[in-house]
């Protein structure tokens, strides 16, 4: 039982490791030579150029003004300087919307702080429970039990003090969460009928065209639109499948990119011609010259790429039966997504298109029927990855000790024996598959994603984030609540009966609030502020720089800005959610913690938004109808919970007051899907037709077919085309001035989809991955 | 324990009554005075004219030809030879597509029923478990219990029979659903596609006008429409609160038909002016000339409907804040239907308005917010009806007592204190509670449906229809196989463990089997027999015929055809396959008896649609999804009591194999959702253009305005106008021919709404209802 000093040392250690993390930052991002590190965003935008391109050499590395070091915390008021709408334009809509959950957070519980402070600390401290069973039980307790619902005695009337706060605190919350459903429906309107035109308003995605003997995809998806939206179709672009293409516009790319190193390993040192193995990784095979074998590496891809290019827009085969369907205006796109075009209702599907940087391309052609076999076969398996996923953890665990690492490699033996090391790899050792597990989970649950036929980025990132937090819940809170895993809590709660799994957890409760507030700061406090130093990037950063980047455009790739991962990062802000709803009634001292929390990671993530994080997809913030429901469900978690641990307390008259708490929840849910969730769905025709009307005052002879052209055409077409031109202006520029690395400026500027925008992502295609053989 | 024996003479019995039934059907049918009563359908088609209009007096009475009495089951090939688009034509596509429930219960049952008895009875009959325990145990068993699972061995590898058996009940039950769902589909779109025009095809019902200051409903409505669909708006009806005014209508009718009783009975005796009071129901008061009086009244009466008329076709207060919009193709009402108007998704709330004579007139004018509030009181509501009902029956029943009766009505006691009386009481007031609450039960239902807000008639059906199986499935088919009622069941369950839940009601299954046959012989056999006799409506016919007709309409009305009663006669047919599922495994001798259900009331519905029931509207097939997601839900829960009955027989090891059975299941059902239930929803697009390009094709000068113009008018300004127009035909009739009863041709054939439509249901405005006072 932690004591107040435990839980103060253990806040000590982890604001200091905090301060030392932040402190580390302000020093670091100061150096010129982690600019790219610290402020990659800027670069990305075009707004921000090398440091090292003028001044001094030392002063290309290390910022030597020793004023700008006092004012190290400078970051915390830019960092929430910058006004919403400017963050909007800046960032995107979803990063705003994402920053609002911390501030969500904050609004729902300082108020519930004070309230539960006020309130229910000093109905709770008033009691001698704890100190009585001291005496007759011999009970340990800590000075933290004694603030929190354990001190109320059995049967007591002071329990209604805590029922009428549970009450207090949903209303509150949900008040609360109204508020925000509508601010953020409201924003999402605003920015979608922003005067900015997106190609994504006048543009329908059509799966699932059924085959037609006498005539190709394309042909029969303008035929059918012609007939059905005779006066509004303008113009569609069919969807090819060209992963081949991808893959040696690929190749193409990594073997410029190394023609560039030689070439410039070259001009500097005349006197040697690079030379290069053929074989693998350049490591062995015939030697040849470098430049010359590069050139023609080059000029055979270039011949295969226009030869595939060829085949890919002519082979009818390679063609999917999916097409981007474009309207000649808002309204009529907005009817064709939300409408049912052909009696079966398996063809012809219709949906609003995402955004052409947010599609999924790899999963534009699955069919209906292998759709929901697919939905099936991730749920089973999402199942077992929940509730199995120990049982290969603890055979490879059982593997991995000292005696099979000494049978499988003889010669560590003598390390090994050292007494000292071997303690370290014994204590090690099974902690690290369960960690490696941990680390490579969010990928294998956007695996799962993918596989389940998503077809927008977005999309995948929501239905991972749900994923993620349904395993964090069941394997991280609920692991933590009641001993042993969740296998044989699922096998237990399903031999018990259904009233007493609250009981069983509600009873726990309480008793677990230390362990959560050291898992807050630890995570909560410590982790933030981790978050801002950005060490892996760093580090990564550096080392590229050292040993790989060979050319100015490595360096740009190098650099890793990373994004929000709303697949990662959403989930963990729903677990404080989650404690602190749960807490709030049963052990407020908790409250503070979350509290903390909320505020530095708004400060912090506003900071990451603003000046480091890519945005890679614009949602229109889609995902709040998940946070919202997430939230929701927490609280009605927590009211069971509750009403589980009162009949424990001898408060069982409670419960029918208490059972009216998560109807009431459920019901807001409802109210609010009904009120709020159609605009994250649907785009209402209303707005359509405004925008429409004025589009047309405006831009009478807007020539918007033209505009559309080639908008949802496949990246690699893209990516190809302009690679071709940027090929031009650089050798141009290098005709100009050898020697100086270009900054393509031209490029950074360019449109949707940003060739960097993938770069840091595992879900667009591989074409646009690190250019590194 | 039932034997062969037992069961044969209950069967015999049944068999008995239901032939008995048939019989005095078969006579009494024949009867020409009885025509009413059996042939209802074919009057109100116009389609037969009453036999009292020629021939001696007897013979209008009684039929005295032999030959017809021969051939006495002559109905049931009569029955069966109209073929299924006659049928379509006739009666509905909903009356075909319920006739397609039955058939569904027999292609399902038949090929399990024989396969059953060709692997499972022999398979449970060669064994002596029951043998061998009733001498170490001295159990009790009967020979039927030696055809179920009871009477395998615990542990026996023969239960591997079972198994395979499910899962090849489960897919050849699967398959049927998915062909019949296909079929009802292709039915249901075709029957919408089909040459004839109906208003709904055009018009979209608007609900939640939002209030604007500036302008009427009306005005607001046509200017939203004309800026968000400026193409293909047309017109549009609102809608009045006409309830008063249908009430004065209401009154004028039964006055005006009073007018004509005093008439016709002054016409028959000159010598005497009819006389009447004019208190309450003519029994005290003022007495005066009945003629004269009625006149009168029925003057005043039309210039206060005269008045209201205006009234609420001027007063802005009684236009409710919904409309009917029509636009100029189906294209764009099908449009208008499936998308989001406004921003805000709780105002202008487009749907596919219903059929007209199908609409609910008082729920058009229910807010947003105060309609999900209803539904959550509903269900609250529906949930102590279910479980709690007998609370308040056995309150009833212990005041209801003798001894209570002698307190009310102390001059009863002589006659009560006769033994024979007593003992009658005593066995038949406790139950006589519970029968009348069983009795209104559908009536408390339809009333919870009406109060949630729902718009047609035929929603309000199928949403009581849902509600009536849920209660019957826990307080007919849980309580009869576990002792106890609902509320006690709940409790235990609660307190049970998930997995002991099936396992208590699949060891309760198998003894509960003769229960069930004879509960299937009563309900259903003599059940459906007892339907085609009609004997209620015969013998209340026959009264008001005798007792209240005055005129030949009201003897029109006096008939009352009745209808399907989807409410509750899908829930009764529900319950057959629930049965059949659950035994199939576990006692097949259950499945003849149901067989005979089917097969029997497959013929009686037909004969009764043909024949007797009368159309109220056309839902056009909208309940299927919901007959198929109920077989569905019970053939889960079958799978669920197997998993829990195979456990407790030693056959632990069966339960993975089982367990993929629900799953399997529930993802075919999710199939077919996406699959097939869309048509049932929304109206494609493709559907709709070639309709209209069609019709535009063949008749390019329709005037489409004229014939939407009164589509959508509230009932009783139509009746209004029709009643008076009927008027002036009779009182020329009546000046050429007096003393002729006329029968109004015209009146039968005018199209919908029909006036007589409403008789039987509780669910039109009481405009329509009966006239008696």
């Amino acid at each position: 039982m932690a004591t107040f000093g435990d839980i103060g040392l253990a806040a000590g250690i982890n604001i200091l490791s905090a301060l030392v993390f932040l402190i580390a930052f302000a020093i670091l991002r100061l150096q010129p030579f982690n600019d790219r590190v610290y402020f990659p965003k800027w670069y990305l935008k075009g707004l921000r150029e090398s440091p090292t391109h003028s001044g001094a050499f030392v002063k290309k590395i290390v910022n030597l003004d020793w004023r700008s070091y006092i004012r190290f915390l400078n970051w915390v008021p830019d960092a929430l300087k910058m006004p919403e709408p400017e963050l909007i334009d800046h960032a995107g809509l979803d990063s705003a919307v994402y920053l609002r959950i911390y501030l969500l957070g904050l609004k729902i519980f300082v108020p519930v702080t004070l309230l539960a402070w006020a309130i229910l600390v000093p109905v709770n401290w008033t009691n001698n429970t704890l100190e009585k069973s001291k005496v007759t039980n011999k009970l340990q307790y800590s000075d933290i039990d004694k603030l929190s619902i354990s001190n109320i005695p059995f049967g007591s009337n002071r329990f209604w003090t805590h029922i009428v706060m549970a009450y207090a605190f949903t209303f509150w919350a949900c008040y609360i969460l109204r508020k925000e459903y509508a601010t953020v429906t409201a924003m999402r309107l605003h920015f979608i009928a922003s005067e900015r035109r997106r190609p994504d308003q006048f543009t329908v995605l059509v799966k699932n065209v059924p085959p037609d003997p006498d005539e190709s995809v394309s042909e029969s998806v303008e035929h059918f639109f012609l007939v059905n939206h005779p006066d509004h179709y303008l113009t569609h672009q069919v969807v090819f499948n060209a992963n081949k293409l991808a893959q040696l516009v690929k190749e193409k790319k990594s073997k410029q990119n190394w023609l560039d190193y030689y070439q410039l390993k070259y001009s500097r040192n005349q006197s040697k011609r690079p030379m290069t193995k053929t074989g693998f990784l350049g490591l062995c095979g015939e030697k040849v010259d470098a430049i010359e074998h590069h050139i023609a590496e080059i000029e055979r891809l270039s011949k295969e790429i226009a030869e595939e290019t060829k085949r890919v827009k002519n082979d009818p085969k390679s063609i999917m039966p999916a097409a981007f369907v474009s309207f000649k205006t808002r309204w009529a796109a907005a009817v064709c997504a939300q409408t049912q075009q052909s009696r079966n209702p398996t063809v012809w599907l219709t949906e609003w298109a995402p955004e052409p940087r947010d599609i999924y391309w790899d999963n534009l052609a699955i069919p209906y029927v292998s759709l929901s076999i697919r939905r099936l076969i991730v749920s089973v398996a999402f199942f077992f990855l929940t509730f199995f996923f120990m049982i290969p953890i603890t055979i490879v665990q059982s593997l991995a000790n000292i005696e099979g690492i000494e049978k499988i490699a003889p010669f560590l033996k003598p390390i090994i024996e050292v007494s000292l090391i071997k303690s370290f790899i014994q204590g090690f050792l099974p902690g690290i598959a369960l960690k490696i597990f941990l680390i490579v989970l969010p990928t294998i649950l956007m695996l799962m994603s993918k596989f389940e036929g998503f077809l927008s980025i977005s999309s995948l990132e929501r239905r991972s984030a749900m994923r993620y937090y349904i395993f964090n819940f069941i394997n991280v809170f609920l692991v933590s609540v009641i001993a042993g895993t969740a296998l044989q809590q699922l096998k237990s709660f399903i031999h018990k009966s259904a009233s007493t799994i609250p009981t069983t957890i509600g009873v726990a409760i309480p008793m677990k609030a230390t362990f959560f507030i050291t898992y807050i700061m630890v995570d909560g406090w410590a982790g933030v502020a981790g978050e801002i130093l950005r060490l892996k990037p760093l580090i990564i950063f550096h080392l590229k720089n050292f040993f790989l980047v060979k050319t100015e455009k490595d360096r740009e790739e190098a650099m890793d800005p990373g994004s929000i991962g709303f697949d990662t990062g959403e989930p963990q802000i729903q677990l404080y959610f989650l404690l602190g709803l749960v807490y709030a009634v049963v052990t407020p001292v908790l409250l503070p913690f979350i509290l903390i929390f909320f505020a530095l990671a708004y400060v912090v993530f506003r900071h990451q938004i603003i000046n480091v994080y890519n945005q890679e997809y614009e949602s229109a913030a889609a995902f709040w109808p998940d946070v919202h429901g997430r939230i929701i469900s927490a609280m009605v978690f927590s009211q069971l919970i509750l009403m589980g641990l009162m009949s424990t307390k001898g408060a069982a008259q409670s419960t029918p007051f208490l059972v009216a708490l998560p109807i009431l929840t459920i019901y807001f849910h409802k109210f609010c899907k009904g009120r709020y969730e159609p605009a994250f769905i649907r785009y209402p025709l209303q707005e359509a037709m405004m925008k429409d009307t004025l589009e047309r005052a405006r831009e009478p002879n807007l020539n918007l077919k033209g505009y559309l052209h080639n908008a949802y055409i496949h990246p690699v077409f893209k990516y190809y085309d302009e690679y071709d031109e940027d090929e031009l202006t650089r050798e141009k520029l290098e005709q100009e001035s050898e020697l100086v690395p270009t900054k393509r400026q031209s490029r950074r500027n360019t449109p949707v989809p940003s060739k960097i925008s993938g770069g840091s992502s595992p879900s667009l295609p591989d074409v646009q991955e690190n250019l590194q053989p």
